[in-house]
């Protein structure tokens, strides 16, 4: 099946943009084979997904070996890369032999939607784009304190209250098209639903789900983080959780967890009480942990793995050996400190976890000139560190915060200067000239445009 | 003619946004009375011209006068905003009566299309958005150091090797297009040839108009600014800017004059056997006034006013008393310098010529989070200086420079942003409101959008 499926990308391609030219060698084929007959590979991608491949581009016949599907995907992408129009109309491809394979595993895009919601155009768009640059996960940051796009088949109500409008939600239909969109360039979509924090719009469909805040013994009307002390929570959480794990194929789901404010639950007396009742002192760092443990629990029960913000690590919460922690921090900072300085954090991360890096790109972050140069620049391995704590920092991703961004800007405003951040992720360590880079960036521009 | 026109134009908007609700007051017509019947006044925009108006919403017809068309035009933009479609699919206006007009009579957006070159249709969308904020000047940078694009029609060869290839010029029908676009909205167009410096792209179509640059004896095969001394210079000028002063109607031709590098003026022999001749000992500013004095002169013979960058100012050059000087300096530092730097300058240039500023609306200069704030807080008469000389500064431009804009993300740049430009140089110097204004300025954007 994925062997038909593959020529048919194959000669998809080749239909845009014919080869051979007159009296010159000509190439007549490219032929694609996948050599593992696990089909368990080659359904939905995941993050041992094997991307590498060997294409061999001589007359008469090109060959691209690739032992998974999303290796001859990776092949294909390159492939038509390779293949370029001279002034007279004719397809030319040089004979080339290329060995290829990514540096790290998790390569992501992360896109907001609940800041500013994005039409199913735009993601796809953007999917398009990641294909092109061998982008492999789309972190969905789907809702936020701003909006809650997501249609819940469950909890209809969570969009209808708490979307911008009836038109600005993602029903069913839509999120299964961005996820079957996704693997068929083999790009992962995992979603995030973060909470305790993030997460005012939920609580616009689902009364008695966040903190109600007081002042002294009143309460004020507004509300505060997820309520962690009741039963009720994770009720819901169990049924939501349960309908995300089946909605989303990916392994992972992103839980979220950070920059969680404690002023609301300080200033709950049913919240305190249930502090003293545990124990917790008033270290509401606890009470965190509490309650990300259990959302971790159920998400575990339905055989999903998880990734979660950093500071869900930095309050010690128990986390299972798989989990992947997200290191974010410092780049508020970035562009007073060296990019050195969020190694430190990785370091605390590598003790045991996998880690993927977003700290250094940030790329809502705008400034006048050249960006992408910073961004290419970075090492991602450029921490203190043995071996195999180096091992475990498994990638990174380009993240687009929706503050600024809709889909009125996001494509320019996030291509090509992503580019630069997938070339560092899949290329090796010692591909690091500007030079270099600045060239095959301005080329790339102009076929991502077409 | 124009009455008809203006007819023409409403009834076109109201096709598209029909008023009336049922069983309310109904608005049936606008009427839109020109008073003025100097049909000089009529044809194209100018300085001069008055763009106030007076609108009368009331039930069951609704009166716009304007003495001149370009008052009625501005008149009817506000009328079209007016008007909003409620919930229902009904279109609504409250009565209201408005008496408006702009506070400064120059009110440009700059587009810069020799760094990047920029499709018609961009330029099209962007003067519909002008007319939608009232801008009233395209202020085209059309050539530059790096490419020519603009088809002469004395001197094809000058775009056919300047410019970056043959699709990327702007034909005489295209500036046409463009000229008559921008008349039917009121925005006059004044085209940028800048010399003597910024025309390196001049010199690959038109040999021996550029200095050819020395090391020691030799001729390094590089050229600096134009060439000031020799008399086919200006034949070819006095040829090329007869051409342009009949291509572009508009009282005013921006000659440029600024950034001259005078190396390679000092490395050329004959140019320094000429410094001597003239006496201008080894001020090279003499010599720059004395080419730019020549090519002043041959755009008055055409009867043409003519706007020039600051520099020419600094350098003392004899300037007609109408020519309108442009202050673009200390923007680079503008993150270092408070704005007030700037007024120096303009107390400088309002010494007897009128001025328009530049300087703190660079907007190419991007950077994280909400800048509209920064250029709608400036208040371009804030400089030491007599009622008379702030009299002298008629209005401001919001400059896009090219270096990383072209088609794919010149309106989401420029836009909203410059609109609090337009409102800064159109309202009066009390609407200060950043609150206000913010809210005038996201419904703005989603009228822009539709």
């Amino acid at each position: 099946r994925y062997y038909e499926y593959m020529f048919g990308q194959s000669r998809r391609r080749r239909g845009r943009r014919p080869l051979g030219a007159r009296a010159e060698p000509e190439l007549s084929q490219l032929q694609v084979v996948i050599e593992s007959r696990d089909p368990g590979c080659h359904s939905y991608p995941h993050l041992a997904s094997n991307e590498a491949y060997h294409l061999t581009v001589t007359e008469p016949v090109a060959v691209l070996k690739a032992n998974e599907v999303w290796g001859a995907l990776r092949g294909l992408e390159t492939f038509s890369q390779l293949v370029h129009e001279n002034d007279y109309g004719s397809f030319l491809v040089n004979e080339s032999e290329i060995d290829d394979f990514p540096r790290f595993a998790h390569r992501g895009i992360l896109l907001d939607t609940s800041r500013h919601y994005l039409p199913l155009k735009s993601i796809l768009t953007n999917l398009d784009a990641m294909a092109f640059n061998k982008f492999n996960v789309l972190h969905w940051h789907i809702v936020d304190d701003q909006s809650f796009p997501y249609q819940s088949i469950y909890f209809p109500e969570l969009s209808d209250k708490g979307a911008y409008s009836y038109n600005h939600i993602y029903t069913p239909t839509d999120v299964r098209l961005v996820i079957e969109y996704a693997r068929l360039r083999g790009i992962r979509v995992i979603p995030e639903f973060d909470t305790p924090g993030h997460t005012q719009s939920w609580g616009k469909g689902q009364k008695g789900l966040l903190t109600p805040c007081y002042s002294g013994e009143q309460p004020t009307g507004s509300f505060g983080p997820v309520n962690p002390i009741l039963n009720t929570t994770y009720n819901f959480m169990t049924k939501f959780f349960k309908e995300i794990s089946s909605v989303f194929p990916d392994a992972y789901i992103h839980l979220g967890g950070d920059e969680v404010n404690f002023d609301c639950w300080k200033s709950n007396p049913a919240v305190k009480e249930f502090m003293k009742k545990q124990g917790f002192g008033i270290d509401y760092a606890k009470l965190e942990s509490y309650y990300i443990q259990k959302i971790l629990n159920i998400v575990s029960s339905y055989d999903k793995g998880y990734m979660v913000w950093q500071e869900v690590f930095d309050n010690k919460v128990q986390l299972k050996p798989e989990t992947v922690v997200q290191v974010w921090m410092e780049n508020n900072y970035a562009h007073e400190l060296s990019i050195s300085h969020w190694s430190e954090f990785v370091t605390g991360f590598t003790d045991g976890f996998t880690a993927i890096l977003a700290a250094p790109w940030y790329l809502d972050y705008i400034s006048y000139g050249q960006d992408w140069k910073k961004y290419y620049s970075v090492e991602p391995l450029n921490f203190p560190g043995s071996e195999k704590q180096k091992k475990l920092l498994i990638g990174g991703e380009a993240c687009l915060w929706g503050e600024f961004v809709d889909a009125t800007n996001l494509t320019p405003r996030l291509w090509p200067r992503a580019s630069a951040v997938g070339e560092r992720l899949w290329s090796s360590r010692n591909v690091t000239s500007l030079q270099d880079a600045y060239k095959r960036l301005t080329n790339h521009r102009c076929r991502m445009l077409r």
